[in-house]
């Protein structure tokens, strides 16, 4: 069996045993889209006018929620009829990193109840294993398409998602394959932190690359980029993450741009991800 | 110098660079308390309840507002409120965790607006440092009492708070002191990440311990329990934080019975602080 990015999406979503997972992959084949555009802005005008404008381009719309100056729980209603509209899911960047018992309240409950509406959210292992077992005791008691991301890696300088953190993050990501769907990474994990005894044959990490930018290299507060074909094509990461790239500043959206960048990171994203599979079709997927 | 865990909080409070933490000391020699009560609750009913049982017997408040089903903006004006008639400070668990872009959107925007209300917030040093001049880019700018705890240890099972992670944590603080006011860990971080050109001197840095109890051991969810006794005088730390042993399972609250678990927490903190101190003024501090 190939590696997973070296497979179709198609083909892994038919395989997945994640119903989010799947949901992503089926939506990504669809709409050729490899494309998640992250809405940082802090008002519901701007929020939906850069979704409006993106939705037909993306397979995930990936949110903050809690910086909206105006958020009201009409945002999330109308945002997942968005998601039902255009076909795409829903990523709320909570980055969850506190105990099992906390983070099971911040998924599940307050005002933004976050499980009922982010069809993925992501953690930090920090705290070792109950951060997943306590999200995973909200998500999964579901019948929707829920599934989270671990950050094994974070492309800002002087991060400590290094050496022996990443190991650790892989690690426990393949004991819990059910709810944890891939990483939030700069590359493939398949081959950290394996043991002889470790059951891999269906293992499928989707990997959601943040820091992508075509045109600049980086902010003045510690983010990098790198482009499509180093994230996807050279480096096998599933999902190119675009912020800044696609929705500039945020603030007075003009729609046409925002359309028009969204269009060219589209189909960068999925070139990307043609030239990576095409080896291993040409060796008979 | 002694340490500054031998020296009395209000000698501390007399010489520390940053306000929140000048506050902190000032109020904790004041009402004899190293007490921080963590009201982890989902009603605003409940969180007062118990806020207003505890408040004669601590130093500082530690709420996760973003669990409050029913917050609203009155929530941060009457705990403000509360603040100031009881004298204790604000510490918001945030555990920010996010690029430095986002870290200062959080904390300042949204519903909750964090800086304009929480003297203390914390932050995990993942990211790098880029999400301390994030945060600072806020707080530091406010004329208000504001500082930040780094995550440089977690209690849980299995936590990645190890080695290097803990090294980095420190240097990073060490290399912001204006802003960083200590670190929510286990005990004193003093001798950690020294190079020897680092001006340590002043050097006083704040430790807030989680996983305080006096009757419990643990929970099914990875959270590991130590006496004040422990975390006090044998490891140094400045301030317990207790949750479930003071507020129980925080529903239908018994503000008696609240009230009677706080005094002896309280009680218990300050005996182990006055022990730990001891020594050194036998020595002549």
């Amino acid at each position: 069996m190939p590696a997973p990015h070296l497979q179709s999406y198609k083909n892994r979503a038919a395989k997945h045993s994640n119903p989010a997972a799947r949901a992503l992959l089926r939506c990504m084949e669809a709409k050729k889209s490899n494309l998640a555009v992250s809405v940082d802005v802090t008002t519901t005008k701007d929020f939906f006018d850069i979704i409006e404008a993106v939705a037909p381009y993306v397979c995930l719309i990936k949110t903050h929620v809690d910086i909206l100056e105006d958020w009201n729980p009409g945002v999330t209603t109308r945002l997942q009829h968005l998601s039902r509209e255009h076909n795409f899911l829903i990523f709320e960047d909570r980055k969850f990193a506190d105990i099992g018992n906390t983070v099971a309240l911040q998924y599940s409950s307050g005002l933004y109840k976050i499980s009922s509406w982010a069809h993925i959210v992501n953690a930090h292992p920090v705290p070792g294993p109950s951060i997943i077992t306590g999200l995973a005791s909200v998500g999964m008691k579901l019948q929707e398409e829920r599934g989270l991301l671990l950050l094994a890696e974070m492309s800002t300088k002087g991060a400590l998602t290094i050496g022996s953190y990443t190991v650790e993050a892989v690690r426990m990501a393949r004991e819990h394959r059910d709810f944890v769907i891939g990483f939030i990474a700069q590359h493939r994990m398949e081959s950290i932190g394996l043991s002889g005894t470790d059951d891999v044959v269906d293992e499928d990490f989707l990997i959601l690359a943040p820091g992508v930018g075509l045109d600049s290299k980086g902010d003045a507060m510690g983010q990098q980029y790198r482009t499509p074909t180093e994230v996807v094509t050279q480096c096998g990461c599933d999902v190119i993450i675009v912020g800044r790239g696609i929705i500039g500043i945020g603030r007075d959206i003009d729609a046409e741009k925002v359309k028009e960048q969204a269009r060219r990171y589209q189909t960068a994203g999925w070139e990307a991800y043609e030239k990576r599979i095409v080896t291993n079709q040409l060796l008979g997927e």
